[in-house]
């Protein structure tokens, strides 16, 4: 479709939150699709996770954005799909890669919402292929757990912060959930919970350089709670850690299921976002250095490092595997 | 795209309006990517015109729509464009056809949006597909002039009504055109003022009938008027005339450009709404005689029942040629 | 036009929000068209100011608003418009009477948005229209300069907070101003605002009383600044007074100009919204008492009750009146 100012910041770069809810639309139409394509139980396919994924040009207002997807394995109650996302200028004919992502979807049975279904499994043109998938699928099985149990920390407010502090730039937004945010199921969409995150990450990195953003990247997002219509979910941003072309920004998503529940507001989802600055002509520029103040946001400073470090070393890896090649 | 609440009204069907701004988006991207095709100046494709189109099937919520879109003729300074659009139930994998539509533009060059460019040529499979074509589009041309000359109309409020007259059921809204309805020229995308057309001759429908409404077919709507961002457009619709099963409602567009321009308010648009009455079950219902009481009234009501019994005519035409295959 | 699932809660009670933005929208066409109406400078009417109005009936899913305007007195830089919204039921016909609203617009011009335009006279019918009206030009002027004053007031966040407290219910959204959000100024629409403000205040009187509430009135509120595009918006309500069936919530909106402004965040607006709890079958529900535990808090809770008392009070005289005729 193809990109409206609403889509996009006012420099017209479009978010990246717009981008992260079309490539689950997508990929919630193809796992759906294959998960019904035998007889049985009907079933929609739910987001569980996002691996993590890079924006690799930035898209533009009037743009046309072309979004394609595959199944790439099946699990025994899962189902990887790969997106990815064109950007075409139509006027110039110029097509640019804009992103490639990989989702895990598990179907849930439309009469019970808390059955997990089988998947029907694809075929694979070499056996490498299934095995390579079922490597990713360990993988990512393994670090949902472990995020799992990191879970539990909360964003406190500050008075009067400083610049540059984690405090000053801290931000979090209220949506109430609507019916045109939900699956079938009366859950909501992974990609409208991505959209809130991306919209208020973006906030946070604003508020600390206070220049044009955009997002640069996405760390790996689990699904671990679903999201029922009538909740207000809490979408709360701080910053981790800075480089110096890049903010990292932490995000949690809180439920609150406060009409005609019993339950007690509980965390659904959090994430990293990599922002970057951008001048006027589109040039990366120097990010501020983020000022920490207590013990855990050294600690988590020092983790953003790691996880910058970490990232930037594959990439290197990456890049001498390609001009060896 | 799957159809989600707001698509659709209270029985689940999507609106004909947001089908229509489907279509209309398919066809802006693939006439305008054709018409850049070419180096030369940079151009946006207008909607100029589209054929009468039949709504085959409902659409519901939680489908999925798929549209595909192929250029089917070009003139010097035309393109056709045929869009087709399936809904398909991702959960039993039924796919039917919702609708087909020709749809003609013109490309506008991005520099100067009172000039029309030139139009490169495509080519054809064989010399009776161009030689059909230039017949739609001789006819269509000639089209286009007559309603020119019928455009100077006003629909004028009626003060206590009787049920099933005109004046009980017409309605009108307003709408304030915003930077999302426009095109990179700033004017209103052709699909955003259909789904207005289509919001207004459903309350039409609605009001007269008083059950569950659906569009039926649309008949040809010619674009004689761009709308510029800051308009305010006034969306007017009566009913003209009612067959067992049908209602056949009239919208105009009129637009005033009451900031910063001189200009006067004009009519735009203007176009025939085919509407069916749907029980709850799906059932096609018997629809309430229209009344009519001035001379105008019963002229349009002669003028509508002759389009109507022309299509009946035309369609058990192509029914006895179809079983003579 | 029809009131759609996002427009309402999960009951089906349409947003008081989304009947304040139409009607701003009404407002503002109108007072525009007026202001534009004398050859001149081109301008745009920006909203200074709403009476105080009441939420008579509520309006749901599936219904048509009917918002209709009209211009009720003008000074030299200010228009007076009178907005009246019916709710129909298409299907039974019936209507009723969901809101009256004063609003008060101020020519901007176009060229010079710091330029205040002159207003061109109305005719009044009579005589005593013209004085009422200036009447209550000047009782409006003199309650915008006091509450000019009232303005430095801050929510601060409370660290686990018991339920019924002002603390629990407390909460803020933050928004990023987009294209559609804003006139052809590049400013925020009074009724953008407005929906924000219900949009939190809803938020606050759920998560206290955890029932389905609806927006039972707004106090008059005041739009001292302008919000610019690009700017981010922090929403914030807290709970000031309960009586035995409603709940009054006092909602901020400090405006961030944080991209390449040199300004610091400003409060816009302030308003007081009252709500009601409803049981499923639609009546009203006894509301918990509000927990106050600071000075701040009661003296905030006994000038609701003023305020509550007063608005009792007059509506009483105003019964009894009616009553006498």
């Amino acid at each position: 479709r193809i990109m409206r100012p609403d889509d996009a910041n006012i420099a017209g770069n479009v978010h990246g939150g717009t981008i992260l809810k079309m490539i689950e639309e997508a990929g919630a139409i193809i796992s759906t699709r294959h998960c019904n394509s035998q007889a049985g139980e009907p079933c929609v396919a739910a987001l569980a996770r996002v691996e993590r994924t890079d924006f690799l040009s930035p898209m533009c207002i009037g743009e046309v954005a072309n979004v394609s997807a595959e199944i790439t394995y099946t699990s025994r109650h899962s189902v990887e799909v790969q997106v990815n996302v064109m950007s075409e200028n139509i006027l110039t004919g110029a097509k640019k890669v804009t992103n490639k992502a990989t989702l895990w979807y598990v179907p849930l049975s439309l009469k019970n919402v808390n059955k997990v279904l089988e998947v029907p499994p694809i075929e694979y043109a070499r056996k490498e292929q299934e095995d390579e998938g079922k490597k990713r699928y360990e993988e990512q099985k393994l670090d949902r757990l472990e995020t799992k149990q990191r879970n539990g920390d909360v964003i406190l407010p500050v008075i009067n912060p400083e610049p540059h502090t984690v405090g000053y730039s801290q931000s979090s937004l209220i949506h109430l959930v609507g019916p045109s945010d939900c699956t079938l199921l009366g859950f909501v969409h992974g990609g409208v919970t991505m959209k809130l995150m991306d919209e208020v990450a973006g906030i946070v990195a604003a508020r600390h350089c206070k220049t044009n953003i955009v997002t640069a990247s996405v760390d790996a997002i689990n699904f671990h709670e679903k999201i029922k219509k009538g909740c207000v979910i809490t979408v709360s941003g701080r910053m981790t850690f800075t480089s110096n072309k890049s903010m990292e920004i932490e995000v949690f998503v809180d439920a609150d299921p406060f009409v005609d529940e019993p339950r007690e507001r509980y965390r659904a989802v959090s994430a990293f976002f990599t922002y970057v600055s951008l001048s006027k002509e589109g040039k990366p520029l120097p990010v501020p250095q983020l000022l920490t103040e207590t013990e855990d946001e050294k600690r988590r400073f020092e983790e953003g490092k790691g996880r910058y470090l970490q990232t930037k070393a594959k990439r290197q890896a990456q890049m001498q595997q390609a001009a060896q090649q």
